[in-house]
């Protein structure tokens, strides 16, 4: 454990009152100083000379007062404006208090100091959620979402989390959770009346339940992939020849000028990387050096990190200059597809449709057997026919991407889906003793095994919400908290 | 007038509802929203659900109200505390409204759109405030004081722009006019009744007036060249021969590693620039390229760029090795004392006294009279003793620093100062105004043209805190606001 985390941990359970900044002082007009704990409003009292002689501690539940923060020889600091939310009422269940003053660096930099003076600690990042956490205002799970609310860089990511955060999720998992601890009290009835042999559970529906709440498990561990992939942005590699105007289409998909475009070959050596929203959806577009055989060992590292970004993309566009040999065209897009496993979205972009040589456009709009062109039977590639230059062409690409994504979650990425790791291996362990249960069923085993086996997966299940001490260490809540940012 | 600036003024006096970020998303824990106006309290409810089924339409005076902001289809986008201040009792005199959210750019951008789709517009940087301006909740010289105060980055910085916006300096300068109102209005009193020659004011007394504020706004005119260079940071230039271990001591000032410190003679080619607060003063450290002669084209621009570098700076610190031969640091410093103005603060740096060369040392502490070793009878500089590698000796040169700085301001950074450039040049014209009044006494001219010089100065005062919508034009209003951050 690192001697941050176990300092973390060391606070875990104290009751003193903490202190940071929940905003980044010198970028914007006002600053957030958050205070939380039981001497907060003491210390609002003890900082602040309220307008109208106004006192914190006189307020009642949510409360908002302007003043004058002072230093400690009563010379004036700022003007601010203090939000003060009374116990049990506020996002940590504390006191809490929030300075709202003019976003200058020495401003924030001296309240900081001005409160620890007056008693109040640092606090370590993610500390508000985490007292939040032990003070029973949201399980494990709504606190790990606060994190990927402030995360979300797409509306689909925002929602995952959000749904996670309002308990939606917490909700499924505690349903999953309730029907297998029922089956478990049942079983240790029997073991109880062991020497009666009275079945308290009944097996047919015991299987029956366990394996529709392995389903349930399978199908959550199953979103992990997407989820994940939602919240850190949908893979899209642009593949294909050098100079094929792979750069030029990245900045029509981005509607800026990112990569640098130019007309000699090799131009992009590294591969670049930018996300893009489209239609609520983030996007990772990965521009990569072309495919050709290179000399050049710069480049050559750079066509293998193409390879690499290939495996790894949910999509793969191999773009195509229409105005090129059509010979060429097809080994490249033979090349790329080659590349790509059956499981991704493969398509083909023919580029350059502006300088209006037609031979190698598709017959008929946007899907085209390319079969006689490409001469692979079974290659049966979607295409595009675009000007990335003139942005003709583009729009329907986009269309593509999104209704792909979103037809994949259902169009409904508000669902329930996992998106955070230690969650995805907890749903794994509990699938894992989900079988066992099924198989034991099925040979027979005894219900002691049997019971052992479901109090597993419940305990799975348990950890992540964070229900049960004994389950959740301390050593997860410091490595789960100190992922959050200060001031959270 | 760019067409932002006319954009702005034609917003000037208009009556509608702004929004606007007042932090940065993406940076922090929480993100403030601010919407100002009439409407600012029915947008606030039709895009909040405040918990209780509150209103924020049914609050008085200061009101802090947590919630849920709601898309436009009834689902929740963030949990929210809502801030409400009822005019006049707000920062800009009218309903404000403050949302604090989460801080993601995905959960800010929609509520921004959210506000602009309820009727908000987006707010112009600076408009917050310009609004408290025309509502007449600060005059202009507290309005330009509140982009200060967001900008300082030290102590003294931070007191000069408080005291402005507290209106300390917009009541010395009300106090100023005021008596020159006097004066003017008895004077026109002469120029109605001047058929019956009579003199209302007595000519020694005016002329006693006339000098003492004359002689106060020109204490004020000078205190711009030290108030903005307390704003900005006092600069001090490092200069010397190469490898003197100028970077080394720029390290050793600063309390980390910035400029590339190597053992090539002449390393830093370029100036280098970094701030540091000492004892509450922002110093600017310019580290300049060695002062030999070089062949080397780019060195060349760079030691053209310390010589332009020294002429303009506050403290020119003269950087010598200690170790080395005593001739080439007597020329070292006789060279670079001869570029340095008597009114500049000159000090010669030892360094490198860990190598226990002690040849060159002086013989007590701190300070010697160098005169037979650098044979200049006349210059007698402050000499400090360093090992900037070992970091001894280097606080008694920081001690030094901090105390001319303070010794100048009369201790006090928190008393009047100018900061402003166009406050200078206002006093400036109101100085030239006053003195053609003095010297028009002397000559005995008649009182209407005295008036006139008189107004002329009142005028000028005036336009400094902007009373008087004839002097302060909307072009003037556009420059000062358009200045300021978006979201103040």
């Amino acid at each position: 454990m690192s001697i941050f985390v176990k300092n973390m941990v060391m606070n875990l359970q104290s009751n003193d009152t903490i202190v940071a900044p929940a905003t980044t002082a010198g970028s914007g007009a006002l600053a957030i100083i958050r205070i939380s704990g039981p001497d907060s409003v003491g210390i609002a009292d003890r900082l602040v000379s309220f307008y109208g002689g106004r006192k914190a501690s006189g307020s009642e539940g949510y409360a908002l007062m302007p003043g004058i923060v002072r230093f400690e020889d009563g010379s004036p600091l700022d003007e601010v404006m203090v939000s003060i939310c009374h116990a049990p009422k506020s996002y940590t269940g504390e006191d809490c208090i929030e300075i709202t003053c003019h976003s200058s660096v020495y401003i924030v930099r001296e309240i900081l100091r001005l409160c620890m003076a007056a008693g109040a600690r640092s606090a370590a990042p993610g500390e508000f959620t985490m007292r939040a956490f032990m003070n029973g205002k949201m399980d494990l799970a709504q606190a790990e979402a606060v994190a990927d609310i402030i995360g979300a860089r797409s509306e689909s990511a925002h929602r995952i989390a959000l749904t996670q955060f309002k308990g939606g999720y917490s909700a499924e998992l505690r349903s999953l959770r309730d029907r297998l601890a029922d089956l478990a009290s049942m079983l240790e009835l029997e073991i109880d009346f062991s020497e009666e042999e009275v079945e308290f559970a009944s097996r047919s529906r015991l299987k029956d339940l366990a394996g529709k709440t392995l389903q349930k498990v399978k199908s959550l561990c199953g979103s992990f992939a997407l989820g994940n992939v939602l919240k850190d942005g949908v893979p899209v590699v642009l593949a294909g020849a050098a100079n094929s105007g792979k750069s030029t289409l990245l900045n029509a998909l981005l509607g800026h000028d990112r990569a640098i475009v130019s007309d000699i070959e090799g131009t992009t050596r590294d591969t670049v990387e930018e996300t893009a929203d489209i239609g609520g959806i983030l996007f990772r577009f990965i521009d990569t050096a072309g495919l050709r055989d290179s000399e050049d060992k710069v480049e050559k590292l750079g066509i293998e990190r193409s390879m690499e970004a290939i495996k790894s993309a949910r999509f793969v566009l191999c773009v195509c200059d229409s105005s090129a040999d059509p010979e060429s065209a097809r080994k490249q897009i033979l090349q790329t597809a080659s590349m790509t496993a059956p499981d991704q979205c493969f398509a083909v972009v023919m580029n350059k449709i502006d300088l209006g040589k037609s031979a190698l456009l598709p017959v008929n709009k946007n899907v085209i057997q390319y079969n006689n062109f490409i001469s692979l039977s079974d290659l049966k590639p979607l295409v595009f026919t675009v000007s990335a230059k003139e942005r003709t062409g583009v729009r329907s690409l986009e269309k593509w991407l999104e209704e792909t994504v979103k037809s994949e979650t259902g169009g409904e990425t508000g669902s329930i889906m996992v998106t955070n790791a230690r969650h995805y291996e907890a749903l794994s362990q509990a699938g894992r003793h989900l079988e066992n249960v099924l198989s034991s069923l099925d040979s027979g085993i005894s219900s002691d095994l049997l019971a052992e086996d479901l109090r597993s997966a419940i305990d799975a299940i348990s950890s992540i919400l964070g229900d049960g001490l004994a389950i959740t260490t301390d050593e997860i809540l410091g490595n789960i908290f100190s992922k959050h940012c200060i001031g959270k």
